[in-house]
């Protein structure tokens, strides 16, 4: 049968790493009860999601445990914000591999704490383990939204403009700098590529922004294409999207005109954390007073349809094959 | 770069499998949507807690896949009960293990169908990915309570009794007949120890009914004495326990005539998920009332004292040496 790890050793580690990070909210109890509570404003209802992240599938054991920590973090931040809720707190359940350090800890802590204090987010609660396999991260953000507000996937509808926020594309080509490839661009849109792809921004300015204009709205996670069918699918609709006004980087732009074959990655490529919705056409001129507001682009990007499916145009006005845009097989 | 699991695999998995668990929570969109909402009553607070469960380490990968749901489900609501909490719902994160089969994913979505039943939970949210590693789960539980009323730890007074439901150490001795011991006893006796041990029982009755009668509380994982020490911790104070009066089942009580020395591991080994609480004397005739209209029985064992440690008392009245009681090293 199995045994557990020291559970004395775990208690220490809490107390010296994880209980700091939860000194701000007086529901996390320092981390030392069984349970934490959580208490809405009146009129407000929670927002809650969870992603678990493994070693050696969603990171490296030789990326810097801070930025782990961080991009953990911030891609459940993502879903909140597409779902127009602020954070509130999260729970975090560390399963550490037996060669983790307790420098790797620490440092993983540190890049909580950076992000705790960017992004008004505590720490309430979670569980610290050992495996003999992987380091597994799991977390799960709560956020609220004023009750009834979430916006949702399933909700677009037909001749809405589909719009996204900042640059699409940019995390799929820094994942192909660090496996080697774009070697002829310049070391500045390197460096810029990486930064996204190991370091997205949740878009907590904007989601809660977007009730009311939004009728539907998810983060690009998988990829522009699968995401934009995921509101298709669950909207029980179908939408276009122009290639030609997918917004790029300038980094992105170079990459792609040096292999215009990049396209594809670009548009199904993922780990953007955009946020894409879909809006009526009258919600047009808010949506430029709020891009203007919140200094981050949104940009019209193609159409809600009647029918199902998303179909990319290319510049001739032609449909493109995406063979598995968002998909990646192994 | 690591690669990531099929994500249309995913999709389907949790269309078929883990949605179909969602369907009576109107927040969880029948888990197609980025989160979920929750809407606590007027006047409630969530209760949170989150606990992650490695194969190898908390289950092994050769035990029934709806035992170890259930098991992981039910700590889980242990936790909950212990806070005075009505469960709700839950959220899983599940990374399986490459090896694992679609008829195991469907047994483990099996015994949390039969839980959900039981309990009165739904599922509202998760992720589903692979691992190279050991199989690895980890649930987040939210109970609600009226705003306030959550029961601590730490708020156990001197002069209050120590009490615990059910029966103690059936768990710990049944992981000792699983590992090939006690072949003594007879097959009755060691069936029953064996199933306090895979299946917890959460005291999801009880729980809710202790406001106001109990100081403090916790469920019992780490072991009696491990427990009460938790309370004493952060309440601040110490506590004494008669060994002669914690709560036998008949197996455990055939097996510590046979081998007395048992009783260190009944005391410390944990996993027995009975509620251990501290109530002042004056709720001694309500308690008695709630064990007979809950069929459960609450037995006072000890009393919070001054000072600051546990002390258990043998049958001479002479404190006993239990190293290490409730911590499993490794």
């Amino acid at each position: 049968m199995p045994d557990r790890p020291s559970r004395r050793g775990e208690f220490e580690l809490i107390a010296r790493y994880f209980a700091p990070l939860a000194a701000a909210a007086p529901g996390a109890l320092g981390l030392t009860d069984d349970a934490a509570w959580i208490r809405p404003a009146p009129g407000e209802e929670l927002v809650v999601t969870t992603d678990a992240l493994v070693e050696g599938v969603h990171f490296l054991g030789t990326d810097p445990p801070a930025q782990i920590a961080r991009k953990a973090l911030r891609v459940n931040l993502s879903d909140l914000a597409a779902k127009g809720a602020q954070p509130l707190a999260y729970l975090l359940d560390t399963v550490f591999s037996r060669g983790v350090s307790e420098e790797w800890i620490a440092a993983f802590a540190e890049g909580l704490a950076a992000d705790q204090a960017e992004y008004g987010v505590a720490l309430i609660g979670g569980d610290t383990t050992a495996t003999p396999g992987p380091t597994m991260l799991a977390i799960t953000a709560l956020g609220t939204v004023p009750a009834g507000r979430m916006i949702r996937r399933s909700t677009a509808k037909p001749g809405d403009d589909v719009y996204v926020s900042g640059s699409i594309g940019d995390a799929a080509l820094g994942l192909e700098v660090l496996r080697g490839g774009l070697a002829d661009l310049p070391e500045a849109a390197r460096a810029h590529l990486i930064g996204r792809y190991r370091l997205p921004q949740p878009r907590l300015g904007l989601g809660p922004r977007l009730w009311g204009l939004a009728h539907a709205a998810i983060d690009v996670s998988d990829g522009l294409v699968a995401d934009l069918g995921h509101i298709c699918e669950t909207s029980g609709l179908g939408a276009t999207v122009e290639a030609g006004l997918v917004p790029l980087s300038a980094a992105a732009q170079a990459a792609l005109v040096r292999q215009p074959s990049l396209l594809a990655q670009i548009l199904g490529g993922g780990d953007d954390y955009e946020i894409l919705f879909a809006a009526p056409p009258e919600a047009a001129a808010a949506l430029a007073d709020l891009a203007g507001a919140e200094k981050l682009a949104l940009t019209r990007i193609g159409r809600v349809t009647a029918g199902s499916g998303v179909t990319v145009l290319a510049a001739d006005g032609q449909p493109m094959a995406l063979a598995n845009a968002g998909w990646r097989h192994f």
